[in-house]
């Protein structure tokens, strides 16, 4: 009734690698997304036994009523919502992460916890071209965050802390803060707002520039400038870098010099840019202006664990000032003191969060950059880009079908010129075969079908089988 | 370039088991906690590299960077804060996990990670004993959190949601708002308060009882009432079970009863139990009664990363009302929406959270369940009891020592009659050995020795061995 020992874990952990590498070799055979009703599983699971149960009996119930039930994000047919990448070298590096089983709240309750990860920030700012500020040694710093929400929340309680001179901690909200997103912003943002005790009341959607689905600038300064003469206190703007719905870029430089403007003096408005799945393109230096104007905000959030190669959860957080999380999130109990963090010298990264606990999630992305090498994370991102910018070109070319908003990186928005019902049709029917998985979103009312090319196993004969697919009568 | 074809995988994932196997084999050589100076990892981590490394040098890195800088959470002689437990068993569940890769945020996404979920926190409210009605047939049900930290948030959002009449949402909060908590809750729910946008201002410290540590249910009840004939508004209140500090419990009957006096109708006061470590203690039956009233209550957490052999992250929260958080966090942008939603007939359990997406975190809890069997827990569970039993009558009966408190279940606190200078000087020294870790609190002005008994390798061997190094000069 004890934990297996040392050696019973290498042979069963030899059947569990066994297990996987035989489950990601024969993935293109299941069907994409699941075929199951709500209760399928629940009705097959068994009780929790009261006596231990051999480990071999768990594979065989994964088989039996797991791998059925389950969408095949890993499939080389995924192309719905954005890329779950879970590269294998990211696998190891998470179970290394489990073996060590070490908790980083603190530097000092695992200093390479901390380490590690400051680094491969450091390194990967770097490596996509942020600002030098964005670095541990130019005053700010990253961390991993569990997702882009809890990201975009955390930005935002610094730039509530910031904006209310300090009076937030004690007081708390007041009403009169504001937060600017568009319509096309991610949903977390509206999320965040709700948390963080703002209401819906308090955020503000700016209108696009006309022709465009991206945030104008000028409206978002209009807008700024009615809200502090109207007594109220812009917070924090959210420009997006490929927005969830089209990949829509809006234009962080201007958005970020209109925060500058309309900020007041120890007050400004935070720039928080949410590029979760665009952000790393910027690895590619023909890609790079992506992330043009970054240099001008307060934090960037970029997702590891959509493009990036690396398995849920790892959203990659840059802060322009690395005090300004402590700042707003310590809280320091008497069994947490210790003399590492009393000195000073290092950094606790449970004040960059909201959970206490940590994962040693630096881990998983270490194993993926070094095992793929920043040109193989290239290869990979540019592997998609091309694959994407054919199959804009197959669109482009077939009659009947139109592209819903230019292609952006590896997302191609598409829908039929016979109209929505047409098109959700297609979507309907092209799930249903089981051999690809799509998703949709709406632009300017209509039904728009995406496709977002960016698995790692996603190879050039799977997009051509899902044009067949979408092209056949 | 690209990752890992499933044989390479094969191959390096058991030379990684390998390594998992011989570092928790060997786990009693290092010392537990870390000896390294800030900066000591950072100096000697490899930049990125532009082109692949065979990852056998990953696993070479972690040898020279990583282990000599880790706090060894999974040695024997770990006894500080509270155990992390990464059992084998959970380590091979969460590979499986990574292994599927799949993205739970909707049960659209993957049902099986939905559904397993939801079966196995049905199964283990009915092993601890909890009331049906936390169940998913009994109008509740159970989640999976990151952390107690991320519970307690959810839990006020939805009690700030509630005691609203449904403006929160809309409006934010408006400075009415109270919450109850005594001054050894864990400092988690002072964050949370603070992230809702309350301010300390908005956190009531009630008084304990009388000779204990333990909050007052009648002086709650005062505050409450004071509060209500103010013009505030109790929102929350919350009961722990086992604090952080010293294992002290709070009288969750009494409370939940006092609630229920001063809320009112359609905007009772929420009571959230936190009973983070200990809570799991109630799958043993002699200590069923540390969850006494949890039935009155609106919801209850308990960390399976603590001491329930479950790698972090995965606390377990249940509510009452399955309704209480997606009505209080769910907002469902156009590419989000799907029929099996709209159909009302599933859980989407990204409405249970701040993130949008999460891991099939439910593999590595049913791993350690199946591994174990309820009786396999319930023994890991005795056995650090009677250590911590043992080790209580121990100091009892040493002269010079003290216990600062009763043993609560596996958590003993100790200190010196010779006073805090010495008690401080012993722990030092202790710890400076390298065969132990253990951590402080202060009790009533005083220094406190915390020894928590609980990680997955504790033996008695072990615990004598700290006594010995306790006693000797």
């Amino acid at each position: 009734m004890s934990d297996l020992d040392p050696e019973e874990f290498r042979r069963l952990g030899h059947a569990v690698v066994d297990w996987v590498a035989g489950y990601r070799a024969g993935i293109g055979e299941h069907p994409v997304r699941a075929q199951v009703e709500p209760g399928w599983v629940r009705e097959r699971m068994p009780a929790l036994p009261e006596q231990p149960q051999p480990f071999d009996a768990l594979l065989a119930e994964l088989d039996r009523v797991v791998v059925p039930a389950t969408t095949h994000w890993q499939a080389p047919g995924f192309f719905g919502y954005f890329p779950a990448n879970a590269s294998l070298h990211s696998v190891l590096g998470d179970l290394l992460s489990g073996g060590l089983g070490v908790q980083g709240m603190l530097w000092s309750t695992s200093p390479a916890a901390t380490e590690v990860e400051q680094v491969l920030l450091d390194g990967l700012a770097d490596a996509l071209g942020l600002d030098p500020a964005y670095t541990w040694a130019g005053g700010g710093g990253g961390t991993i965050a569990d997702s882009a929400s809890s990201a975009a929340l955390v930005a935002l309680l610094a730039a509530l802390h910031r904006t209310s001179g300090g009076a937030w901690r004690e007081r708390g909200v007041d009403g009169t803060e504001r937060v600017y997103v568009t319509a096309e912003t991610h949903s977390s943002l509206a999320k965040a707002v709700r948390v963080a005790g703002l209401g819906a009341a308090a955020l503000r959607i700016v209108p696009p520039s006309p022709g465009s689905l991206a945030m104008s600038a000028q409206a978002f300064a209009e807008m700024a400038a009615e809200d502090v003469a109207a007594g109220l206190r812009p917070v924090l703007v959210c420009p997006t870098i490929g927005t969830t719905g089209t990949g829509a870029v809006d234009p962080v430089r201007e958005i970020a010099l209109a925060a500058r403007e309309h900020g007041t003096p120890g007050r400004e408005i935070w720039v928080h840019v949410d590029a979760a799945w665009a952000g790393v393109a910027a690895l590619c230096p023909e890609h790079r202006d992506v992330i043009d104007g970054v240099e001008l905000a307060d934090s960037f959030c970029t997702d590891a664990h959509k493009w990036l190669l690396t398995a849920f959860d790892a959203s990659l957080l840059w802060v322009r000032d690395a005090a300004a999380l402590p700042a707003a999130l310590s809280i320091t109990p008497e069994y947490l003191r210790n003399s590492a963090t009393d000195s000073g010298e290092v950094v606790d990264y449970r004040d960059w969060q909201v959970p206490l606990g940590r994962r040693f999630r630096a881990l998983k992305l270490w194993s993926v950059l070094h095992g793929f090498g920043l040109e193989g994370v290239r290869a990979h991102l540019r592997g998609h880009v091309a694959l994407a910018a054919e199959l804009e070109s197959w669109i482009v070319a077939e009659p009947g079908f139109e592209l819903a908003v230019p292609r952006s990186l590896s997302l191609v928005c598409l829908r039929l010129s016979a109209g929505d019902e047409a098109t959700r049709a297609l979507l309907e029917r092209v799930n249903a075969t089981g051999r690809v998985l799509l998703t949709h979103t709406v632009v300017d009312g209509r039904y728009v079908i995406r496709v977002a090319i960016g698995s790692v196993a996603t190879e050039r004969e799977h997009v051509e089988e899902l044009w067949g697919l979408l092209t056949s009568r």
